[in-house]
């Protein structure tokens, strides 16, 4: 938004993540206009609407870095896991299931729109399948809901191609893929090229191809585990370099990296870290984590995201990202304060930097994109990932105790 | 409570785990009365403090089966971990940290108590540092705290020597556990026989011993990984097959249990179940999770643990029982609803068949201890774990909206 139709908002009493305390945060034309100790000047509180956060600390919005917002149950009465305990299964479930739903995609993507807004999330990279069953039809789905729901969070979107690429043939997929690119994804996506196409060089061939003649960045979902998935990221490096693409290739989970010797993690850790191939991780469920911090020391990026919440693959996740946060740390047995304010960049200042936000950050001149929780610092809110009082995105008050009241609400029923 | 001292009272439009809605709950002596669909009977509105549950739904009381009330640091300002990644210098860090709190034993470990019954928590087991540092100290706090807050929680403890049992001497640690079972610890504990003892047949005959003398039931730590933990799990069940304690001995963690072959997996349940050894788990954390699936269809009890809560030990966890079963089957990769029925029973049933816990569950004639909140069954309850909304424990209202109401609340400061 260009500007607050509703006047300057100022908030009083903040608590920040660096131990200030009754800080005043003073927000214009969308954007953090000061943030500092002490009263405020003359005039300024009687020009603004006053917000007293009574001590409440204040962090930079929250960035959900791997959403499946095509697939959530939300907004549906309770939906059964409906799928076998495999890849292939999920795939044929989301095909024969998602189609028959009472609700759309839009509709169904903006309730966990919502639901995100009101934990904290301002920024989401989300997948979307694009399927031959599907055509385009989840990506408009999603184009909606991001539409509706525009100045209250931003969405990304990667073209996710959850039924494979060659499999179906030299073209069907890469031509459908183009278009969602061309539609609006920003992102052309992949999975895993071993397991699912039986064939790496030709979907890899075929996407990083995509992306080199659209100029757009990849996501690639590689579950592959151990030796087979070190290969596919082998592959995928050497592609990343080959075009120049370093930043701009992400490997969603990872699950190998957990899952080799030692020695080779640390040779795949140099190897992402030199292609510019950063690692999004939801903590792994029941496969083996990625070594997070051995990769962060190696340079490699780590950022983090929800993954399936409330959806046709799983009946977990809130949606929360202090809460996801929370479960990393302790798989990755992150104890320590230093540790702790690592693992919250992964879910923040790493994810925007993945998601190629540039203005990110609490600080005066920044978009005013920030929330306000009952915590004393970062590991406290990660800790205890206490329920959200106030959500701000680019100065717009969007949530508010954990109700979301941003745009795109679903109108009120008749009668 | 032999009575309550307000009267019976009458919950209406209940929704229970079975699909029944509109149902009914009259409470009278601390029991559930009546459970059923239909209008009260002419008389019982009347005579009844009445609540409107508004379809929520109700749930018998969650089990904490794993609990360290005497390390928490909940009630103080954030404390930063302090201990090194290894569980010597953790064990160092409590003789050195513990004792100089500002907050005593029982006072922290009644802020916990209070959180956990907030979550709808109505039984607790909890390990008690028992060690040449401590002597009985941590002992007396945890019991003082049980005793301010029964009513609205029961709390079995295991004496638990933390800081080792034979490396102290032949004596010194076992005459300190069998002090501690005299003084009020219900079950005698063990821990890492072999890594932190080096003496595994030295402290198993020792707490064994201990639990024949005094008739008490034994809960060992095992963190000890893959095949070291597995020798120690096979004496374990040894000496309780031995001793005739099926059915009395507990193994926390397990952790060797997800890092051997899977044909030892299936053989290791089998020893247990026929043993009689049960398991609790918290969800393994950084360690090898064991197969709870496959121990269950073998027949071994598994229950769940919230283990530390935001401890000297770790700065995670809520308290919240249901979070750690979506956190458990998230790990052990458990999706459809009858998969999270079982879980719920590893939260529930299960951990008061452990804690031995007779009268347990949601039936007419059982203690009136159950929990609402805002879900649709149990599946949902576990994956959105929402905050509970009414909290009673033996007929008596102990928690409402997140707060606690029940005996042993803080008193007032002064001015």
């Amino acid at each position: 938004m260009a500007s607050d139709p509703n006047g300057p908002l100022l908030l009083l009493n903040a608590r920040l993540a660096d131990g200030r305390q009754g800080v005043r945060i003073l927000i214009r034309d969308g954007r953090i206009a000061a943030l500092e100790e002490g009263a405020a000047p003359a005039g300024e509180t009687a020009a603004a609407a006053v917000f007293d956060l009574a001590g409440d600390l204040v962090l930079p919005g929250l960035v959900d870095g791997h959403m499946h917002l095509d697939k959530t149950l939300m907004g549906l009465p309770w939906t059964p896991h409906a799928a076998e305990p495999d890849r292939s299964s999920r795939i044929a479930n989301d095909e024969r299931l998602l189609p028959t739903l009472p609700l759309s995609t839009e509709a169904r993507a903006g309730h966990l729109i919502r639901r995100s807004v009101a934990h904290g999330t301002a920024h989401i990279r989300t997948h979307v399948d694009i399927t031959p069953a599907f055509g385009l039809s989840a990506l408009e789905g999603v184009l909606a809901a991001r539409e509706a729901h525009a100045g209250a969070v931003t969405v990304q979107i990667v073209a996710f191609p959850q039924a494979g690429v060659m499999r179906h043939g030299p073209r069907a997929v890469v031509d459908l893929l183009d278009a969602a690119v061309r539609a609006g994804a920003e992102l052309v996506g992949g999975l895993d090229p071993c397991e699912i196409d039986r064939d790496p060089r030709g979907q890899l061939d075929a996407i990083f191809g995509i992306a080199e003649r659209r100029g757009v960045g990849v996501d690639i979902h590689l579950h592959e585990p151990g030796e087979l998935g070190l290969f596919s990221l082998q592959e995928i490096c050497a592609r990343t370099t080959a075009l120049g693409m370093q930043g701009r290739v992400t490997v969603s989970h990872g699950f190998c990296l957990g899952g080799i010797a030692e020695s080779k993690q640390h040779a795949a850790a140099e190897m992402m870290a030199a292609a510019g191939v950063a690692l999004a991780t939801h903590g792994a469920g029941g496969a083996t984590l990625p070594p997070v911090m051995l990769l962060r020391r190696a340079g490699v990026r780590v950022f983090c995201g929800n993954d399936n919440v409330r959806d046709t693959w799983s009946p977990y996740s809130t949606g929360d990202m202090l809460e996801r946060a929370a479960i990393i740390g302790w798989r990755a047995d992150l104890r320590h304060d230093p540790l702790l304010e690592e693992l919250f960049a992964m879910a923040t200042s790493e994810g925007a930097a993945a998601l190629g936000i540039t203005e990110y950050g609490l600080a005066p001149g920044r978009p005013a994109t920030f929330f306000t929780l009952p915590a004393e610092n970062i590991p406290d809110a990660i800790g205890a990932h206490p329920p959200r009082r106030l959500v701000f995105h680019a100065g717009r008050l969007v949530a508010r105790d954990g109700a979301y009241c941003g745009p795109g609400q679903e109108p009120l029923k008749a009668g």
